[in-house]
């Protein structure tokens, strides 16, 4: 057994939302110059239930932290909600001793909401699915994408002080190499704010709740995220009403199709010193 | 518009499923000595359905490529199907002037495994779900895992072989950066053959789905992923019969406890000239 829970000493303080999205374990590295035991700090990954006015509706795989935010980004870029101001209550419950047995968040939605949402649950009865939210035929796979306000693209320079700074935000993936980002930047590439998770889908949708939440004015800046961009992480950010989308790696031939019909601004390999401008939504 | 489809020329030969894989798209390339113009190439992402007996049962975002392996892989590892041999026939469908409406991966599975999927889908009446195949409640997602049978740890050397030849063995990455690879590899780190996906699940599906179809023995060999090992990962390799799973990047907490569980070697961050050992199935 290579590897085994390591105790925590006893604290006063309960643990933060940072300290839940991470264990520390000891392993054996192995280098060129001989093996060494060693501890390691390694994420947790725990599965969330949403649960909308007492329905569970979905779980997914994430990081215990931001959960509120998380429940608000996933409603909004799924189309769940419309509005922040359609969920009416949050409360995350989960056993502190146990966060592998699960974290469930309840969310208390405008009654107009929840009836479109049984309506789309009635329509999909006896089916299950995978990947896309429950998707089960190509018929359901292709939703509309909105059409944001375009915004001129953002200045070169801004991408690259947002990448320089990118790093320096990401204390969880620091610490275990196994966090994706998304940042809030404003329009000189300063970042504002970020939220990190094991799977970019929720550091995105973590980032769109939080925004959406404090009513960011979302024109000006843009998001930018540690990972690819799949078509996925086009549609919730259009959907939210982001202008710009920058990526540290590729984008999808579907998430460009996506970008090009949304109106939404999309840079890719974004690295020190160069980026790629896949779609430009305004002429010069 | 910053980028639009670049036609090809006309060819004789049909498209490879290498060739369905990209597209040639023209971009703006940003760098500290000014912008350009060029011409990228960016991965396919196109929604693959599986259906099975006539009932569509599942959508996927994935690289159109090794689609049978693909279907036989992701029915091992999600438990629909129990050996190769309870797939009698698979018709991939699409129509190549449009690869973005879909791919349909019709399957003839055995009689008693699909009155199960029937039944196992009538539990879930009304339900859909995202992320985990249609898992909706906390206790629908822990899923007892198989126990392998539990090999010595590969040698480093042979992780340090293997690692160093993977990008080589990646054709699709090397021309887009969008590609994540999973790789069989004999137990002196030599890769005898390797998927690509845009997805990381997928690409460990396409390769699972080829080793149980060629009745590859799988004891004395591993399976190396370009990507992190999160719980899915160790989750499906164990399902397969994989004694041990080497990832570039990092494990979580719910992957390791699962490979302990599962009886499989973990390894983490394989690197050039490093990688970490965090759970070793056999005592020395």
């Amino acid at each position: 057994m290579a590897a085994r829970p390591v105790q925590h000493a006893k604290r006063e303080q309960p643990p933060t939302e940072q300290d839940r999205c991470y264990v520390s374990v000891s392993v054996e590295r192995f280098q060129q110059d001989g093996n060494t035991q060693a501890d390691d700090l390694i994420a947790q990954e725990v599965p969330v239930a949403l649960i909308y006015n007492g329905i569970s509706h979905v779980v997914m795989m994430a990081s215990p932290s931001d959960l509120e935010d998380f429940a608000v980004g996933f409603s909004l870029s799924e189309g769940i909600i419309e509005q922040v101001a359609e969920v009416y209550d949050i409360v995350v419950q989960y056993d502190p001793e146990n966060l592998l047995a699960g974290v469930e968040v309840h969310l208390s939605i405008a009654a107009q909401r929840q009836m479109e949402l049984k309506k789309r649950r009635r329509n999909l009865t006896g089916r299950t699915g995978c990947g896309l939210c429950g998707a089960e035929s190509l018929q359901e796979v292709m939703r509309p994408v909105g059409h944001v306000e375009a915004q001129p693209l953002v200045e070169g320079q801004a991408v690259e002080a947002a990448v320089a700074a990118l790093a320096k935000h990401q204390p969880l993936q620091a610490m275990t190499g196994a966090f994706h980002g998304a940042a809030w930047c404003d329009g000189q590439g300063n970042i504002l704010q970020l939220r990190e998770d094991i799977g970019r889908h929720n550091a995105l949708d973590k980032l769109l709740g939080y925004l959406r939440r404090s009513e960011i004015e979302l024109n000006t800046g843009f998001v930018l995220v540690s990972s690819r961009a799949s078509y996925e992480m086009v549609y919730k950010s259009s959907r939210c009403g982001v202008a710009t989308l920058v990526a540290v790696s590729a984008p999808t031939a579907l998430a460009l199709k996506m970008a090009q019909e949304a109106g939404l601004n999309l840079i890719g390999f974004a690295r020190p010193g160069r980026h790629v401008v896949y779609h430009r939504a305004t002429e010069e």
